[in-house]
């Protein structure tokens, strides 16, 4: 990429058929679908995409098939997380070799305790960074349990080229921001936020430059971020009061049966499923999620019509 | 199994070469080893076999190796944990059909934050139960971060059959296993303890029958059991006091990388390298541990001669 990476890069969720097979052809229509929405760019394999219920071989599957079908339309951004730092560098090679525009990763960690040291985070993140020639980014989410101080989140920005996207999605994202803009903003391509964009406000005004939501509805999310860079505050202040209830709706109630629930109610994909342990939302939840959906409108509850 | 697994049924490390791949001519040697120690079973893809460290495809064939290689001289216990429940299944399935004699799984479980409701775990357990004709052991670790009632613990031994053997490394272990042992003691037919049998004697007061160690020494703590459960509390006391320095510098100062040290020492194992990112041991620490064992005059330092 000669250009950042800016705007809107959602998630896409992880299609299964009722019986909780990959469904292929469903993940072909999630990625069409985000084409329609405009999105500046897809995530796929993160946690909102249910990585964590996958095989190894699902994930190389559905990673060569995203990339397939994306075909350049849109750049792809792959998750490669996992503990062992030689597996993320194989991954991360073989996402560049298949076209990915860029990789995601946590730092490495295991159950509720098992983390590496900080130096250990540094040369896992440096792995990847020596291996590969695209951009990484950094997710900073408390999922890992793993706490990144900004010196060494800056610290990566400087010291590994390729390590130039953060996204932060842990409490406070504003402030960890702000901070690391400070201490190595020059050094940073894409300041980002996560968490279905429940924090964006604050987080543009504290220089986010991109968000990483659902894929839920980023064609009304887009704008927030679109007119906010372009100068236009009020503009994106009205467009994030009118998007909050759905991304409160979806971040506090729902977390990533959200888009399944809209994209089958809009035909993009055939089943909601989500893998055991996990389990279906609420009819109650469920229906006030269309309800806020149906509202605003949203492109994928027409997209299959 | 017609007989209730007791003793000592240790975790088999994983050894790897220098440069990290699967060492399975290794793997084989560890096997030997631990016959040759007088093992009651053998355990493996554990936490202490770098479990967390090893691609799905690892996984399968060092079960392979290990089970053809074991050829019925002694069981093997296949650990399966993992947070999708239709892959535990299948995990297990394989497991049973290439001859293990129990499964052992943690509670679903990813990262700091992403649990199961107590009824999700129970279905998690159920849906190994019914798929397996063999033996299921409970991990209760707070690895998992998953806090595991004792009423939750009595209600899978009750109502599921083949859950019948529980690992208790929980802080206050031995009070967890009188309690559990009075809830459902019938149901029960292994209650054991781990971490590298560092709470062994007062979990054998509270009623444990079996410990999964590591291979280090299994030779030397294997009679603290044997004793104490023939009613020669004296000796198993004794044992005990010698074993407890190296156990105790084990569990608390190298964790999984001292049985590669003592193996490698012996010649058991051509190398001692564990993936990053984690780390190798500090001379300090190493030299302190081979002096513990050479005090102990542990069988795997002879072994390889």
């Amino acid at each position: 990429m000669n250009e950042a990476l800016a705007g809107i890069l959602p998630v896409a969720p992880t299609p299964f058929h009722a019986d909780g097979a990959v469904d292929e052809d469903g993940m072909r229509r999630v990625i069409d679908c985000m084409v329609d929405q405009g999105v500046d760019a897809i995530c796929i394999l993160a946690n909102y995409s249910e990585q964590f219920l996958l095989t190894d071989e699902e994930r190389a599957l559905l990673t060569r098939i995203s990339l397939e079908h994306a075909a350049g339309r849109v750049p792809v951004i792959v998750t490669i997380s996992h503990f062992w730092t030689d597996l993320v560098v194989r991954r991360a090679r073989e996402a560049e070799t298949l076209g990915a525009a860029m990789v995601m990763m946590m730092p490495p960690y295991h159950g509720a305790g098992l983390q590496a040291s900080p130096q250990g985070v540094f040369e896992h993140f440096q792995a990847v960074n020596d291996a590969i020639g695209i951009p990484v980014m950094v997710q900073d989410a408390p999922l890992s349990g793993v706490t990144l101080t900004v010196d060494l989140l800056a610290r990566m920005a400087r010291e590994l080229a390729n390590v130039s996207y953060f996204k932060i999605e842990c409490p406070f994202a504003a402030d960890k921001l702000a901070a690391l803009l400070e201490a190595a903003g020059e050094h940073i391509e894409g300041p980002f936020d996560g968490e279905e964009a429940v924090t964006l406000l604050a987080d543009l005004d504290a220089g986010a430059t991109g968000t990483m939501t659902s894929a839920m509805f980023p064609e009304k999310i887009k704008p927030i971020v679109t007119e906010y860079r372009a100068g236009n505050l009020d503009a994106a202040l009205e467009q994030w009061k009118r998007c909050l209830p759905l991304i409160n709706h979806e971040n506090r109630q729902c977390g990533l049966r959200a888009t399944k629930a809209v994209f089958m109610e809009g035909g993009v994909i055939g089943s909601d499923f989500v893998r055991h342990p996990l389990k279906p939302m609420s009819q109650r939840t469920r229906d006030r999620l269309l309800e806020l959906a149906r509202d605003l409108d949203v492109l994928a509850l027409r997209w299959g019509a």
